[in-house]
Parts: C-alpha cells; sequence; structure tokens
C-alpha cells in the first residue's frame, strides 16, 4: 500500500510517497515558488540526489499535476501510474475544538476546516488549497486530514483556558490549542519502543525543536500540556518567533513604533527569536559560528533559547509530578549537541544526566544518558510524513 | 528611631509610622479619594480599632499634612511632633534599570525616577507626587526610595531578555524587571531564619499570592528569575489580570473587538484574571463561596490559578537544579490553605509534602511541610513596610 503525504504551503508544497508495506520512502520532493515566477519541482528517490524541474506552477493544481507526472515518469518516476496511490493524507495545521482525530475528508470536513480559517488565518487556507487541488486531479483516491492540534486536545480544561473573560473563549475559541502534535506524538511513541514500556505508563517530555519549537508534556500517552498557545507564537524563543512575552510589550512597541495590528504581528513573528536578538541568523549553525568568533549576542540567543525550554522541561515535570524520558528532535533537537548540553546541565536533581560522548553523534535513535541517571535523555529523529501515513492508513480502513 | 513609610497611589496614600527601636508599628493609616470627592483619612494605633476622619484631600499635599496631623493629633496621634520622625521611606514601583538598590532621594534620584515613567505610566508617577509632598511638609527629614524592581535586578541577561529585536530592548528598556521584589526579599530572609541556614547556601522559591501575584527563583539570596515582566502583568493569572496570554491573542482580540491600545490593555489589566474566568468576583473567598454553591466557571478559576503557580515553581526549580523552601506570602499565599494544597500536592517527586492539618493554620510564619519531606514549604507573612523601614534605615546611615 503506497500512500502520498502532502504538506501545501502558500507557495509551496512538500511531498512523500511513502510504501507502508515497509514504510521506505519511495520518493519525496518539493514543489516551491507556486503562483510565482520561476518555479520548479524537485524529486528524489531513496537516496538518489535530486532532481530539479523548471515547471510553470501558476497554482496548486498545477503543483498536484507535476507531482504525479514525476512520480509517474518513466526516468525519474517510482509507480506506473496514479492508481497505485492507494491514499493522501494531508497535513493540517489547525483543527480548532472541531477535530480531536484524524479523519476522512469529505464534504463537512472541508467545511468544518474551513470554518478553522478564523482562528488560523495564515495557515489552513493553503492546506485547503492543497485538498482541492488533490480533489480535482485524484478525484477517487481516499483522502485523510491529519491534524497539528489533535494530539493536544486531551488537554484538561485548566491547561488550555487563558485568565480571559470566559465569554472569548465561548465567542471565539481563544485558548491554547499547541501545534507539532503529530510530532510530538510520534517522537513519544519511538521513546516508549526504546524504552520497552508501555507508552501508557510513561510520563515523557517532548522537545520538538526547530525552526518553529514547542514542548510537549505527555502523560500515559496523552498531551496534558504543551508549550505553544492559540497560535505557534506562543512559547519558547525561536528561529524568528519572540515567543512569550509580557502581552503589554505588544501595546507598548505598537505605540512607540508606531505599528498597526499586522505590523506588530510581523515583527513578533518574522523578526524576533534568536535572529532578533543575535542580528545574524535563525539558523542555529550561523549562531555558533558567530559565537565562536566572539560574537556576544548569537552566544545570548542561543543561551536565551536553551534556558526557555531547561525552564519548560521543569514546569512540565511539576505538571506530571515526574518524568521518566527527555526527547529531543526536529532539526536543532537532533542536530545540536551544543544546545542539548546546556538544557540538561545542571538538572542532576532530577535525575537527568548526559553522557558527553554520545551526546555527541547525530542522525539516529539513541539514548544519550549516563548509565546512573533516574530519567532518560533520548534523541529520536521525528518523521511526520510516516506518522501522517500511518494516520491516513489507519482512518481509510 | 521612628521611619514613616509611604506608599503613595493615584487617589489614595496608605502609610506606616514604625519604631525601629524594637520594630513595631506605631500606627499606619490610610487616605482616600484623593482629589475625587468625600476624602478621608483612617488612622489606627496598635491593636486599636481605625479611626475615621472626614477631610477635604484636594491633593496629595494635603494627605500628607493629614497625615501628619493625624500622627500628632492628642487624642489619636503617637508622636508629639514631626521632628520626632528620623526619616521617610517611600516605595516606588519601577526603578527601570537605573537603580540597582534602593537610594536617598536627591534631584538626580527624582529625575532619573521621572525618566522611568515612560515604562511605569500608571504606576511611578503618583509615587513621584507623593515623595514631592512629602518634600513639601517635610523638608528636613531624610528620604529613601525603596523599588519594586531593585531586587531583581540581579537577573542575568538570559533570563530578563525577551526574544525580541535586541535594538527595542537597547531603545526602550524593554526587558523583563519584576516585581514585588522587597516582598519577595523580605520573606526569602526570614525563611533562611526560619531554617536556621544563611540566606547565601539556600535555593527559595518565594510565591507572593495576592491580588496581583508573583514567583521569584531566589539563589543564595539573589532573585534569578520571576514571574513578571517589563510590567505586572505578564506570568500568573491574578485577581484581574490575564497573566501570560499568546502574544498573538492581543491583536486578534484588538481586531475581532474592535479595541484601541488602551482598550485591549484594560481588558487584560481590569477583566481578565481569576474575575475574568469566573464572571465572580477577583476575591478568592468570593470565588471558594461560589464553587461550594456548584458554579464549575469559579472552580475553573481557582485551578487555573493554581496550576500556573504549579508550573513556576517547577520552572526555578530547574532554574536552580534543586530547592530547598517554598514560601507562601501575600493574602492569598498567607490565607488560603486551600489554594496552597492545590499547588503543591502532586509534588512528591520534587521532595515537597505537605501536613494538612499544618496547612489550616493562618496567620503566623510557619512550616507546613511533613517531617519527612526533603523541601520545606513555608508560610510567612509578609511584611513590605517593615522591609521599607529597614531599607530606610539602612540608607540613610
Amino acid at each position: 500500500m503506497k500512500v502520498l503525504v502532502i504538506n501545501a504551503g502558500s507557495s509551496s508544497l512538500k511531498y512523500q510517497l511513502i510504501d507502508m508495506t515497509n514504510e521506505t520512502v519511495l520518493a519525496k520532493g518539493l514543489c516551491d515558488r507556486i503562483g510565482i515566477d520561476n518555479s520548479f519541482i524537485k524529486q528524489s528517490r531513496g537516496s538518489e540526489e535530486a532532481v530539479v524541474l523548471n515547471k510553470e506552477l501558476k497554482n496548486h493544481k498545477d503543483a498536484i499535476e507535476a507531482v504525479i507526472s514525476a512520480l509517474t515518469d518513466d526516468k525519474i518516476g517510482v509507480i506506473k501510474n496514479m492508481s497505485e496511490i492507494s491514499a493522501v493524507g494531508h497535513r493540517i495545521v489547525h483543527g480548532g475544538e472541531k477535530f480531536n482525530s484524524s479523519v476522512v475528508i469529505d464534504d463537512s470536513v472541508m467545511a468544518a476546516v474551513r470554518e478553522c480559517i478564523d482562528i488560523a488565518p495564515l495557515h489552513n487556507p493553503p492546506n485547503i488549497i492543497g485538498i482541492e487541488a488533490c480533489q480535482q486531479i485524484m478525484p477517487n483516491i481516499p483522502m485523510v486530514a491529519v491534524f497539528d492540534t489533535t494530539f493536544h486536545s486531551s488537554m484538561p480544561d485548566y491547561a488550555y483556558l487563558y485568565a480571559l473573560p470566559y465569554e472569548l473563549y465561548e465567542k471565539y475559541g481563544i485558548r491554547k490549542y499547541g501545534f507539532h502534535g503529530t510530532s510530538h506524538k510520534y517522537v513519544a511513541e519511538r521513546a516508549a519502543a526504546m524504552l520497552g514500556k508501555p507508552l501508557s505508563e510513561l510520563k515523557i517530555i517532548t522537545c520538538h525543536l526547530g525552526n518553529g519549537s514547542s514542548i510537549c508534556a505527555v502523560n500515559k500517552g496523552k498531551s496534558v500540556d504543551t508549550s505553544m498557545g492559540f497560535t505557534p507564537l506562543q512559547g519558547l524563543a525561536m528561529g524568528t518567533r519572540s515567543g512569550t512575552i509580557d502581552p503589554e510589550v505588544v501595546t507598548f512597541l505598537m505605540e512607540k513604533e508606531n505599528l498597526d495590528v499586522k505590523g506588530i504581528s510581523n515583527l513578533l513573528n518574522k523578526k524576533s527569536g534568536v535572529l532578533g536578538i543575535s542580528g545574524v541568523s535563525s539558523d542555529f549553525r550561523d549562531l555558533h559560528a558567530a559565537a565562536d568568533s566572539g560574537n556576544s549576542r548569537a552566544e545570548l540567543a542561543i543561551e536565551i533559547f536553551s534556558y526557555g525550554v531547561k525552564k519548560f522541561i521543569g514546569e512540565y515535570i511539576a505538571v506530571m509530578n515526574g518524568v521518566d524520558a527527555i526527547v529531543f528532535t526536529a532539526g536543532v533537537g537532533e542536530n545540536n549537541s551544543v544546545v542539548r548540553n546546556m538544557i540538561v546541565s545542571d538538572m542532576d536533581f532530577f535525575g537527568v544526566k548526559i553522557d558527553e560522548e554520545k551526546n555527541k553523534l547525530r542522525g539516529q535513535e539513541i539514548d544519550i544518558s549516563t548509565a546512573d541517571a533516574s530519567v532518560r535523555t533520548l534523541v529520536i529523529p521525528t518523521n511526520e510524513e510516516l506518522a501522517i501515513a500511518k494516520e491516513t492508513v489507519k482512518f481509510i480502513k
């Protein structure tokens, strides 16, 4: 059984075709600059080098046609024709309170996803366009919507509600939703497998640290709290996002810098985070290079980021009254041993201790704890596409 | 040596005259409705009942004159004349980055306090008016400014900086300052005395829980992090303040509810917190009464508040890599055994365990931990006025 996984953005569309019999990626690729000039599709098979084809992609329908064409191509393709695709799994950012599981896409689902646009104006519209394009090109192939938010739908009300007038929650759905759910769930399940224990008996803190970052308290397999909020802006300092700040700073800056709602939102989402502090980059490789050359603000940005993760780990240990494993995943979590070390150093009060040699390894599932640590620290590469494909298989059955 | 402590608000002025030879309060009082109709002064001596005098208080100068008049009154007074007052200690909310200790007030100090108005537009102006009134009435008595912020000036940069463009910190001083410093410092010192250990060897988490609430990590006697931020809005859900929310909620609500900067600030500061959630009251006594009668939103408000405190305790244990004592103080912290119990229940992973019988006692310094708890949980009534008076004595010497 082959599943096509689609992650549609406003001007890009990422995809993977996964053979679920052995969970291998047959091909993966990217359509970029959709609706802009110089659009192209890039595809690679297995470990082969990617092939780039310049192609006019006026819209997402063009992009999906290009994907099918590339997947079935005589030279660079991996399947003979479209009918080999058993199902399509779509990543959807925001399911609001309407979805607490993945769901087979039909008209009523589409209507509900559209209703979530109000609280996810940046993310859901391109996801919807991606689904519609697939429906046009592959009308007879079942499709499943997998949401970033559903894993967090198990949070209790005292964790997800803000201390705002309750009517605003009822009227607009303003509450904490949380994101990266597919990733948090996937690595929590892998952690249980690594530890050889059922997920239902474990307290796990999953740290998804990438360009966007969030942390999740996974108690007995369920998300009980997470660092992102109503939108993916809350929580940790990120690549370009501020994370949590004093709400009064928002209004202070609007007045002082003469910014409107869009202007302040742009500043907090695009110009802040480790980029804003360092003035150098949102990429940790650049930050480390700058810090190594004596740039103290680049060093400070790394410190602020790591300190924030450390604080959330403490928070979630309090929430769960303990922790069995701390998991690092995503770009920074999987690859940045310096940041991992800064986060978990001086955590022996909790029973957290890592082996510096093991911590240097990368790109694999590994327990980097010392033998005497009572809490395991794990590095687990995330695989959101595989997780979406698995969900897809589960729901079309 | 007698010290007059002044806490001036925009239309009220609280005072205490303290005899520092034995740290007893000779008299305390309140001028209220200054500049409004029906103004009055209320004063009590020791444990005597308060006397209320209706008096026209057109401005803060009138109020200070009334204070001196009441203190030296033949019937209700406690001193013969003003010259018995050796010094005046003024509570100032915001010292910005200009003050990292209390300071004897002179022209340059006043100029610096005025410069902080920009970042504390609501709080510093009445404080300044209070000082000016005292200077007019008591020109020859030395005065000391004691700031809510200075105790937190020991925070490291990675704790106090927001992940915003660094230039905004340089340009406007946008950073975490923290508040309630006088209280956090006072109870941390009392905690060390209760534990019979030097403060310099202790890791203490102080929870100042009142109508405004903040938590502080006190490592070796120094504040290393605190929950309030640039303003007293950040952090915990409070009586009427939202505490931390997704910054994007600020702009979302401005658009949806058609609010300007003042409107949203008013909503977040005056209509949110436990009042906003419950729709009942900002007072925990009312919330408990409502919850006991089956009001689920009042119960929810109490849960959200307590859960927030629990999370900060975990955060600060992570920050300090351990904790020797958790201290509860201020109105809710000192008197609300239900909330204390909700906060520290299920914290045995940290070694926190309280004795339910001891927890019921109120109004005294008490260790409410069980004998086998490795972390002490203490209730310590705060005394900001005494702390200000002590600072005053220390600095005029």
